[in-house]
């Protein structure tokens, strides 16, 4: 796989990566991860999924109708020199598989984990869970940060 | 809180994780902690916690009636000179709430984020979600790593 080189920092690659989200582009969700095979990406609800091959084929299905709407915020961030682990609230869902009727509110939160590589800063995880209720509001609302 | 120096390695770090939290012994699992109040804590279907107060909380009431029966396995791990990200298995579980009846098998997936700080290294992220079916057997069982 053509691999670009990503000079900016770990916040550029999640901005790149919700954006290819967002147009549902798989080849360039796939070039900000790791030349790693012990990448791991974990979508709601489901298995661990590792390598390339496997990551890639998820996205391909997941995305296959099109990109999703997906604006990540409330970011909280813990880094060092050559790490950065955020995670983010996804957005807010209609289906909590945990509560009563399956349809009580809920929303996403995704762990992001990026890491310098010789190639720059590169994703390394991706695991997201589904939580219970609206998404927290003490931080300001995704939409005041769009 | 007084805070020990680990001067070993990640993996030091998550088994002094995993048999803290067997003892249930919340003091030992929180010192393995960053300090820095953007450490992150989900358990499985729950919300984001954040910083050490909302953790030990969290960590108290789990563990209220003592040590959990958690051995992990079948470790992936990303890696560079400051930064270990880790998947694990933490075992098997009767209850998939996204399940027809609730009760279906099902496995926890726990990823685990330790960065090298000024005190050794340490843990700044733990991220557990259910993941449905019985655990996956394409690498050694749990037993026969312990």
């Amino acid at each position: 796989m053509k691999k670009v080189k990503l000079n900016g920092s770990a916040a550029e690659v999640e901005s790149a990566f919700y954006d290819a989200l967002n147009r549902g582009d798989v080849e360039a969700l796939m070039k900000l991860w790791a030349d790693d095979d012990e990448i791991v990406c974990i979508h709601p609800g489901g298995p661990r999924l590792h390598g390339h091959i496997a990551i890639q084929s998820s996205w391909e299905a997941i995305l296959r109708k099109g990109g999703l709407q997906v604006r990540p915020s409330r970011l909280y961030e813990a880094h060092n020199l050559m790490s950065a682990v955020h995670t983010v609230v996804e957005g807010t869902t209609g289906i909590d598989p945990s509560g009563p009727t399956g349809k009580e509110p809920a929303h996403l939160l995704a762990s992001n984990v990026y890491l310098k590589t010789p190639q720059g800063w590169r994703m390394v995880l991706h695991h997201v869970s589904v939580a219970p209720g609206p998404a927290p509001s003490a931080m300001p609302a995704a939409s005041s940060l769009h």
